[in-house]
């Protein structure tokens, strides 16, 4: 009944059974010249709908820091949401892998950077002037950090503001496919076809052992990653292990059929206790996220009945954050629900 | 009957059931802080018989260049073997991950940096001068990558060598696993007690799927390694699945019976080839690796035949590199040296 | 007629004259070591009643960017104003010297960093946290962007927090003499009896031709200085060149002097201006800036009389940037006041 | 009497004075926006019979490694001679400069790189294998570290082979104008014609205070350096007395005048002191600088005499460095050379 991340999560069994498969030849030509990565490389073109070029890699962090290092010079700004993933939580990871580059972070709602704001903050990037650092990339998070997921019109809106500028455009989708089930439309409409060059196509928190892949519909970008992330150390020598979870992901949905389980696990929770009185929901639930404020009594309770979650940060006491995840279960779920309205009960 | 490299070779059992088994936990702590990763430092400090502080990673290049990234500044220097994987073959990961120190290779036979090389170096390294990159880290490679093993006396002279002029001493053990096999001694004799104050410790040549320890004897120099490591990328959110291969790999000594049978095959490979006419050693063999120059048609049969193996750079006609693993199968083993014989007869 | 910065005057005839008295002699040692360097350690040590470890450099940014080099790791945070130099005018410098740390930009009235904010962004600032960037420094910059100056008590007040919470000190004294100068205490009250580690000390915009000096008052931070220098390519060959010009700009106070001047020429054309109609001060003048808005007529109509002066952007229309030097003639101040009250009449 | 190095020389007379002329202006344009500074780049445009692009800096340090930081990626390769000033005494700037590209050093007679070392070099790059670093540029230092001139043969030579191998070319000009002093041509026949992309034209070693140009004969190469000349701190406010210096330095050839005069001082002193028993000259003298071997206890007496310059290290006892400069004076060499044909006459 652990609620804190899905990250928490272990493997789902169909990626687990492929690593299992994997293992059965002897041998197999390592870093990536497999069979297996050639098939996850096939997976995602047709997902998206064209050529791709990409590349597995282990974690979320490398998949952005390493997709950004192509995209902008070292005296170079990306431009993301101030609590994008990249600014907040790896620890400087964007800066060490684009050499110092800056990142420019924009306050927004519903944690989505809002078209006029960086318009505005474009307005003022002086390009061109020695002084300053040069504006090169867009950073969208999709799904965002605050469980919302942008609609295509929107991710398309920005792009195109962000290609005026002559910037690259960046899609951090750890969770990207919560937000494809949300908006149950083609990956190509929220990616390429919106106007995004590079994409980190999430796949650890959704049910993978630690697998991601950056996924290029701008091919010159991808001239030199390899390089660069091999001398990331991000290069594993196994890599079949690493591409056959993906190729797991990519085969027959499973992706999605996950994802849908996750978000959807996060509706009847927000659902249940929406239901409460006494409780206020930060942001729209769109992904597998819950940003809730609960009477803090209950927060207390639910803990003491065993449910563990995360209380959210700089907020009003009793908020806290709740993560679904591919395998979390109805029964917990209605469990949790049930443990927060007896509560209430009480209190009331 | 692949005898390219010990990265063709999957996982082995052990390994693979132990992440398995770390599945069966609907939920656990991320980054680390989980009771796999615990086992490991505990398994890690019996075996070198003594407190270390250790951080699992997925490459021998993350873990390579994650400790020198805490063993010098910018502006520094390590000092290693010309042939060592840090200096040729890790697309200058050392120098991304120190923000630019500087490898200083050295030449020596069989592999191993001799200590009057080493002593001249540094008797020309012009500490405190300015215009000078600074003495900062010796790193050894043990095995070598020439297949041979430094025995303590060797590494412990070379790190004297070192402390006397402040460095910072790491080991490459990619392949440590085979030297402690080979040399049958403690591995606190081979590292610490020898003056190693970091070491690489590889799984994922023998067995694991994507697993290296970095194990700090100098417990200060571990200070920031975590930050580094979450900033590099190499923070896997569901780190129990990383330690769960170090876990069993460590446990029951699993990871020196895989490496006496990488070992021994190795031995009774180069055994049935040396035998042949026409036939030279490069190199002793005293881990999982053999250099051997055979007659070319001999080369080019055992090709025909379905053996797969590498040609080695710069070196005459007909030599090669053979491997062998945890899983190499005597009967493969035995099969090579039959039709190199068989071809050598013909020849003859 | 130029009041469009501090940089666009020339050199002052006393340190012209000492660059010309240094060539004398045929040969001096290079790099520093030589009588006019050892010179300026004195001085300095002398008007900070104190020793201290000083290295000349050639610019402002070189100054502060090698200042943070030695104050954060590459996964550290310095915290600044959010208009400050180093945040905003020098193309990322910091981030290049420092391997990639991040600036913390803060918000405050007058171009000053209010304590209390500073207190909420470290109370937030997750010490310890992996997958944060660490708290590692303060910046102040004395005299601040906006003309005014930090009063010994406010840095003091800001030290304090930083030290509390592990941070090292930075003062960007690019216009450090103005600041003296309009205080009238001991440089050694503003420094580092107010807890200043590291003191980028600016004569380029009071004078010199190009020099700064970085002086530390922890001399541990001194340390490896030496060698980032070098590797920037900041350890200029013919040091006597750039040590001549501090010395001269250090000896008998001239560096105050000059400084005096620049600010009492802002003063006399602040209370000019102010005294006109439709005239709004932004901050107020403790420096050798003005930031002021006049009528947008007055603006276009002293351009067409000749004078020289930036418009101030983000800002209001009218609004602009006045800067005396220490070449600024009385004359022309008084020059600019008329023009501007003509024209106020005439709007009148 | 000091032969240790040209830069302990000081401002010939008619740099000092255009600084002194620079000044009369009481205000300029800052960071290169002024007419000094368009000066240089028509002086270098004439010069090289071509339109160049060129940027001043203060130190050949700044020159070589903002050259080759548009020159290579992080993960590539810079070839240069194993007794290069960017491999051996820049402290590592070309590493930090490059985001911790390698140096590849080539070991040559008299101060060149051979073409066949080069192209056996070349040819065993691994170009396109990730593990490896790549092939990027070529640095050629004009004259030699050994006081060699490279022949414009020889520089095209090395060039084809660099262009056949898609490498950018840089020339380390430090002593630029001593070599073309030397050859008496056309310098663009020993730049561009010859295969040249970018070059560092010093100046601060013949008579300049502190002042070098990169030229870009490849004008793209130059797109991004105004913005990492600024981030590095290198973009210096009062440029109009940067450029003022290399305008003076460009007028009516003074830079070839100051240098000849040096040249024919070193030819001077070889000559008096080769045709003394006992001495032994390390390399041909093509340009300012003297490497020979002489009677230890002649130098011990030399040195007695009141004549300073340094002992050669790595060398034969007695083994000394001679350099001349703009400066030099006849007398001086002279007497140097009588003073060691009387102790050789005393010793024999």
């Amino acid at each position: 009944m652990n609620f804190c991340s899905d990250n928490v999560a272990g493997v789902t069994p169909e990626i687990l059974a492929a690593i299992e498969t994997a293992n059965r030849d002897a041998a197999a030509r390592p870093y990536g010249n497999d069979a297996w990565t050639k098939r996850v490389e096939q997976h995602l073109t047709a997902i998206f709908e064209r050529p791709v070029v990409a590349f597995p890699v282990i974690s979320g962090t490398a998949a952005n820091a390493l997709s950004l290092s192509v995209m902008t010079p070292p005296y170079g700004v990306v431009y993301c949401h101030d609590e994008a993933h990249i600014a907040v939580d790896e620890c400087g990871a964007p800066e060490m892998y684009t050499g110092g580059a800056k990142l420019r972070p924009i306050s927004g709602a519903d944690g989505k950077i809002p078209v006029d704001a960086l318009a505005k903050v474009l307005a003022n990037s002086c390009a061109g002037d020695v002084h300053r650092v040069q504006p090169a990339a867009l950073s969208l998070t999709q799904a965002t950090e605050a469980g919302t997921v942008y609609k295509p019109a929107e991710v398309a809106a920005l792009c195109a503001l962000a290609k005026q500028h002559g910037l690259k455009t960046h899609m951090d989708g750890s969770r990207f496919a919560n937000a494809v089930a949300h908006l149950n439309i083609s990956p190509a409409e929220l990616t390429w076809k919106a106007g995004i060059d590079v994409l980190s196509f999430g796949a650890s928190k959704n049910g993978a052992l630690a697998a991601e892949a950056v996924v290029f519909f701008d091919e010159k970008l991808a001239e030199t990653f390899g390089f660069r992330r091999k001398r990331a150390g991000h290069l594993i020598s196994k890599m079949r292990f690493l591409s056959a979870q993906l190729d797991a992901y990519l085969t027959d949905g499973l992706w999605l059929k996950l994802a849908r389980h996750a978000n959807s696990m996060a509706q009847r929770l927000v659902q249940g206790l929406t239901a409460l009185p006494g409780v206020k929901l930060l942001y729209p639930v769109e992904a597998n996220e819950i940003f809730i404020q609960l009477p803090v009594p209950t927060v207390a309770a639910l803990r003491e009945a065993g449910f563990e979650f995360y209380d959210w940060p700089d907020s009003e006491p009793g908020t806290i954050r709740l993560v679904t995840a591919f395998n979390t279960q109805q029964t917990a779920v209605d469990h949790f629900i049930d443990t927060a309205r007896r509560l209430s009960n009480v209190a009331a």
